[in-house]
């Protein structure tokens, strides 16, 4: 028997939207999940050139610039562009999905998406979303069909949000390999803050303190360690801007938990405290050596 | 016609010894550079365990639990353990090197080392040096004789240091496929601060940061850049407080330019101010972006 085909609307095809859609199609995610195994992926982009490279690329059915006729026609919309863009088209999709639509985003900070989510007309089904993966490369070109496959993708369900449609979501994020998780958007947003804006901002420090010193001799020594510490200063900063800003007093809460740290251990080695200093950096070694990605 | 045999003895047989016993008796070593074509290389090592390992791996001709047996029959000598161990280790290896005999390090920093080679007794040779590379895995069992290859190997002589001394310290450096490059052991220390010593600090300090929360959800979403930014926490504990406690002034330094750095980008964002915060990141993203390694 022929399923009935579902149509997902991919608004936004970067990194993240254009390795959602090239993860819908791949053979994996034909076989795993019945309820997206007969799809159509319909991509939305301010660029035609984006279009046309996925499009190039077998990653969409079809594309369109026009936000209003393409989420018109979806059973599933996913808003994959920056926070802040998300926001905005939020209201204009409310305007135009039809009745059913489930409406997931992939935006780094989650409490003001889902609080603007709750104010999307009755009738949509919204749930607000994040795949915790990424790269420091950004744009269609970047993308990959494997991007989200084992990685936490976490759920925010609103109040209204209806079990059925949870169970689509869920569903999605299965499809393309992720391991769903449901999160309240408010614990999303400082456990994220933790272990991705902090180190954005710390890496970004980093770059921008050897920067402005011009020691020249520096960089033409700089490894693998200043490699990696650094690797995420190179992501994009519309998207990253967007992410600090709507996911401010979190980021500020663990930015002075850092500070306060790091002046515990600048203090340990000022005092030559060899004692101290030891605990510390052992505790750090540790857990960080226990840690499996 | 036959060369006579070059003897090297290594002294600590971790990451960075294994790695240059296994790099010079590989093939390239073999082929490249005529000083080091031919030679017996013997490993020091408090561990006889470790030692057992290093012969079974091909790693050495020799291997000895005893210093000055080991050191008294070599040509080159390289000292590959902590810093304070080899501050330690000099004035014995002063005492049982013979005549003539080129001493090397691979200490992390240099200006106490090559201060304490300069106390060394006439007719031994000591010139500093410092491989940029390493991992946060340590011991002979992550060593591998790819490690040096491409990277910038410091050599740092000593005004005692004899042109044809620093010509087999860089031949040396050239066998395991470095690049050398001769640099004031101050202007390195300062430099390894900023690129080695600083975001190490600030890799324990993210992990400390997120570990003394109690936010347990953090760890549980952590990906990639979490991953990445902290890698380097995960280095051994010994090396690292050496390499910061000998390092100390140029650490303290670079942790005072950092703090004031976190500042700036801390008050552009508790302030709201975009176009301030944008104008930061996307300058680290420009630079790390731009770096190639």
């Amino acid at each position: 028997m022929a399923e009935s085909a579902l149509t997902v609307c991919i608004v936004g095809l970067g990194l993240m939207g254009g390795s959602l859609a090239l993860a819908l199609r791949s053979d994996a995610s034909r076989s795993n999940v019945p309820a997206f195994r007969a799809k159509r992926i319909l991509g939305v982009s301010r660029s035609a050139e984006t279009l046309n490279a996925a499009l190039a690329a077998g990653a969409l059915d079809a594309g369109t610039t026009d936000l209003a006729a393409g989420v018109a026609r979806a059973d599933v919309i996913v808003l994959a562009t920056p926070v802040r863009t998300i926001l905005h088209l939020l209201p204009e999709v409310g305007r135009h999905a039809r009745p059913g639509a489930l409406v997931m985003d992939m935006g780094s900070s989650k409490a003001q998406i889902c609080a603007a989510m709750a104010d999307l007309p009755a009738g949509l089904e919204p749930v607000g979303s994040h795949p915790m993966c990424g790269k420091e490369t950004a744009g269609f070109a970047a993308a990959e069909a494997n991007l989200y496959r084992g990685r936490p993708f976490v759920l925010c369900p609103l109040q209204r949000t209806a079990p059925e449609t949870l169970e689509t979501a869920r569903s999605l994020a299965l499809a393309v390999g992720g391991r769903p998780m449901v999160v309240d958007p408010g614990m999303h947003d400082r456990a994220v803050a933790a272990i991705s804006h902090l180190p954005y901002a710390a890496a970004a420090t980093l770059v921008r303190a050897v920067d402005t010193s011009g020691d020249e001799l520096a960089w033409a020594l700089a490894a693998s360690g200043f490699r990696d510490t650094t690797r995420v200063a190179a992501s994009d900063v519309d998207m990253m801007l967007d992410t600090l800003l709507t996911n401010r007093v979190a980021v500020l809460d663990w930015l002075d938990a850092f500070s306060d740290q790091l002046a515990v251990l600048r203090a340990a080695l000022a005092d030559e405290d060899e004692a101290g200093l030891r605990g510390q950096l052992a505790a750090a070694q540790a857990r960080r050596a226990g840690m499996r990605f």
